[in-house]
Order: C-alpha cells, then structure tokens, then sequence
C-alpha cells in the first residue's frame, strides 16, 4: 500500500438538495477488509438513483458509503484486503456497487467484478455495467426467448438501450417508449423495430397491436411504473411477462385482474441495488460471461450521451435531471 | 356401441338466469371423434364456473356443449372414437373438461384422462379433480417448496382446502383466510396452521407478520382477487409469489410498485378451463403422478359437503351460491 495515496477526490452529498449540494471532496482512500480488493476508477457513470439518492429519496444501503453516490464503476486493481488474492494489482476490472464509486477510489469484493476486455476502453467500461446487467438480468428474470417480442418502456434511457440491443443479441424483436421522437429515432439506430411516442389512453395496446398482428408483447421491461403497468397489461400476449424495474412515473397502478388471468399474466419488481453479495456476485458473472463478450465484439453497443470529470458532477446531476439525454452521462477521472 | 343407448339425461342451462333455469333434459349421446373416447359419467362436482355460466357470465370455450355445465368427472370408458386405442370399455378414469360433465355420457381426448385408484370412490374421484389440479397446478407455479409458507384466500372453497392439504404434502406451512370461522375450522382439521378471518385494512399483513414472525409470506394462492390482491401485497415476503385464481371478490385491484420492486414479487394469473388440449393433458398426468396417490392413500383429503344427484342440480347451484358450504358440492349418478 505504500505507492497508494492516503486521501482521494469523492463526489459528496453536503445536504439532500439540488445537483449544487455536490461538492467534490477529499476523503480518506478506504481500506480492503478481508476478501475485498481496493480499486482505483477509471471511468464511472451517472444512475437515476444518484439523483433520488442526492435529492434525500434513496439512501444508501447498508456498507456502502452514505453521502457518496455512484453505482458502476472501471478501474484497476490498487490493493488486496486480507485472504482476497484473486487479482494481481493493476488487473483492470468492472461492477456495481451499492455507492461510492464517484470517488477515485473504492472497495469491493474481490468476486464481484469481472475482467475488461482488452476492447473496452476505461469510458465504456465504466458506463456500462448497470444498465446492461439490469437489461440482461430483467430479460433472464422475464424469459424473454428468442422470437419473442420484447416492449422496452424508457427506450432512451441507458437500461432501455441496453434493453434494446442485449434484446437483439439474444434474439428478440425489441419495441419502444419514449417521451419524443429523437430519442426513438437513437434507438432505432440501435436496433429497435419501431416506438412510439408516449401518448393517450390506450396508447400502448394501439401500438401493440398494430406491431404484432393483434397479438400483443410477450415481454415488456418497465422503467418508468405508475401507470404505464396499467396501460401495458392490455397490450400482452398470452403467457406475457412484465418486469417492472422503475417507478419513475408512480408507485401505484390499477390491475386489470381479467387480462392478468385470461392471459396468464405474470408481473414482477425487480431492484439491483439492495441485492446480497451472493447475487451481485452472480449477475456479475453472467454479465462476463455473455454481455462483455457481446461489447467488445461490437454486437452491444451502448451510446454516451456526454462524458464529464469527476470536477464537474453537478453539471453530470443537472443534465440527468433534464431528461434531454438518450444513453448514458459518463464520469472520468483524472 | 350396440349397448349404448342414443340419448342421455343432462343439466341443461334453458336460459341465463337463476337456479331454476337448470332442467334435466333428455339429449343426444355424444359421438367421440378421432383420438377421443366416451365416458359414462359416475360422479361429478360443481364449480363457481358452473354458477357463472348458468347466469350467463362465463361462456363455455369452443369445442364443449355450451348450455351443459360440469368441468370435472370420474365414469367408465363406454366407447372409443376412431384411432382412440389406449383404454379398454370399463376403464374408471377422471379428468377435466371445458363443459358438459354434468351429463350421463361427455367424450373428451384420451389423452385428457387419468385413471382412478381402486381405492377412490366415485363420489371422491369425480369431486376432486378441479380442485386439486388447479391446487397443485397453481402451487407448482408459484415454485413453492418445502418448508415455505403458503397463504390461501377463500380456503374453505373446494380449492382452498385442496390448497391446505396439497400445500401439505408439498411440505409446506399453510394459512388461510375465510368469511366465517367455522370454515377456518374445517381447514384446521384437515391440517392448515392458522387462519383468519376477513376484516379491515391491513388484516392480510397483520395476520401475516403475526404467523411469520414479520417475515411476510412466500407464496399466495388468490381465489378471492379484487382487493385482496392489493391487501396481499404488502404481507409478502422477499421473493414472494402470488397466483390469482380467481376474481370472485372483482377484477380491479390496486398495486404498490414499492412492495413489488422492493420485495422482488411476482403476481402471475392463471385459468384452467380456457387451455389446450396439450396443456390439459400435461396436468391431468401430473395428477395422475402426485395428487391421485395421495388421494388413494388418504395423505391428501377433500371434503365433500353434500352430494346431489342430477336430477337435483337447481338444488346444488342454490347451495354453492349461499356460500354457506365447506368444499364439494359434489353430484352423482344413478
């Protein structure tokens, strides 16, 4: 550890507010405990829940720093907690964590991060994870097979890419919702078949129906909730699957308990963030085993919208908050 | 087919409406068609879609007599249709149908049907199929395993106390809710942990911290629908599963997103009547596997509340609609 400094840069939440609370801050570089390794990041991403989490609506789960935010991270490998001899130092490696990762420095453990591919660049890298692991693993949770069509709610946003083209890779037609047209015309070039803007009641069946010869979506992935888990019942298939994996919109909706059996409906939630080590150890390793492969043979491909240094994380916040964006805010250090 | 005779007497549904639109009608002895057989009806049972379609709320699917009820039968193969070569005349077989079993003869697939333990009398064998396939069909979808608590809305209802004992059987530990305590009562006896009775807003969860010391319950099976889901919600565990069954209670319901996404639940809807000859037949032998045994030897029981015979089948519907009864209603023959 002697090469290593002592303090390190954090993004810090000084009071719930607005994205000027974040000041960037020093803070001790914390210390792998036995079977975590100490990482220095490289590239980083913004998350809808930094925002919820600055705004004093997400804390932190518990050992995960609580005023520092940040989900994803890339970097190297700086140091080894007790009995964690997995990776050399210098082994560059990527995953989620509950928070901290706007930092330049953070711990995990040793068995939840997969190695880069030589192709990915510290940027993608480091963007990437938490929108395809969510993807990946709400198309596993929803079965989604190849053939079958999948309905992406959000299709702009990082996860709704992702959707977009991990949906593709495993041979799904994918379809998408947006607030405006710019941000399906993103997706389309991604691979998506045809969106639609969001619009009246009855909106999402009409598209449905019209995209799948009246026999609705066999999987829809819903980052957005609220009412958009009423309006996407109706549009199913029979044997549908609705993962809902965000409440933008709301956190109350009306069922229809005709279609959800009639059509042998099954709706699940799904949250990566609270997950046990257990299981961010195993999306992790499906994440290296199938999606990494997929980026760096250029078969998934997720767009940066804008990239910002660590220095400027409450313009990265405010851009967010805009809504303007299609694909992901990347961090960068140094 | 010498011996047959060429007409049979049957329930017939003479208009929508009330019980006493039932009458016992002489009509034509049904021809089994290719792969299919006839069955000479020895015992059956009635089921709320036998009351829902007799008020004309509940049509019969295509390919079934639409104004004779029955879903369920236990008889003897009294011919087969051509190419239909598995069972022998005097087969004692059980099954399920779409409609039409509340008839002396109905042809169904040969594939459709299960053969009778010696033990099982008619009455038994003709009362149980309904409940305890859709029982064991909506447990096995829901995943439950051993050790798991199951909470069973409407458990004094044929299903439900076939949700108690097969849930049983299955390992697990089993709860209900009812509208009376005698019918709690009923499903003590036949091995459920505790019950509770219907009351005010947020009776499920507070009945479910109390019996899982606040872990909240694994796996719901929903006869009841319409609020009940909204109640059940929150007094899941991690993980939990509900499968709605039924919508006696309404087909609207509200959803907290919070409880869906927080606790990973799944809600999954699912009917028996309305599927296809293939999946008819995959959980008629699945019952042939697992429940008839436990039947045959007594591990699982379904109590049988009252017997009619045909010819009193307006009698039968007057009973099931009081809701004053504890499991089948069942009808015999001769």
């Amino acid at each position: 550890m002697a090469l290593l400094p002592s303090t390190m840069r954090a993004a810090v939440i000084t009071a719930p507010g607005a994205p000027d609370v974040l000041r960037v801050q020093d803070r001790p570089v914390p210390e792998p405990g036995p079977g975590e390794i100490l990482v220095r990041v490289r590239g980083s991403a913004l998350n809808r829940a930094d925002v919820l989490q600055r705004m004093g609506r997400y804390p932190a789960p518990p050992g995960v720093p609580t005023d520092i935010p940040g989900l994803e991270f890339a970097g190297e490998v700086a140091a080894s907690g007790p009995g964690a001899e997995r990776w050399a130092v210098g082994t560059r490696v990527t995953g989620l964590v509950g928070g901290g990762a706007h930092a330049e420095f953070l711990v995990t453990h040793q068995d939840a991060v997969a190695v880069i591919p030589e192709a990915l660049s510290w940027e993608v890298a480091g963007a990437t994870p938490e929108a395809c692991i969510t993807a990946y693993d709400a198309l596993q949770q929803a079965g989604a097979a190849p053939g079958e069509v999948v309905l992406v709610h959000a299709v702009g946003s990082g996860v709704g890419l992702a959707v977009v083209q991990v949906g593709a890779a495993l041979g799904c037609r994918t379809y998408g919702t947006a607030r405006s047209p710019a941000k399906l015309d993103v997706a389309r070039a991604l691979g998506m078949t045809d969106g639609v803007v969001h619009g009246e009641a009855g909106w999402v069946v009409a598209a449905a129906r019209r995209w799948t010869d009246k026999r609705g979506v066999d999987v829809c992935i819903d980052l957005v909730g609220g009412p958009y888990v009423a309006e996407t019942v109706p549009a199913m298939a029979l044997h549908g699957r609705i993962v809902v994996v965000g409440t933008l919109a709301g956190q109350e909706t009306s069922l229809d308990l005709r279609y959800l059996l009639g059509k042998r409906l099954t709706i699940r939630g799904t949250v990566l963030r609270s997950r046990p080590l257990a299981e961010r150890v195993a999306v992790t390793e499906a994440y290296a085993r199938t999606v990494l492969p997929w980026l760096a043979a250029g078969t998934v491909r997720l767009p940066i919208d804008a990239t910002f240094p660590l220095a400027r994380i409450a313009e990265a916040h405010a851009l967010m908050e805009s809504n303007a964006t299609t694909g992901k805010i990347a961090l960068s250090f140094d």
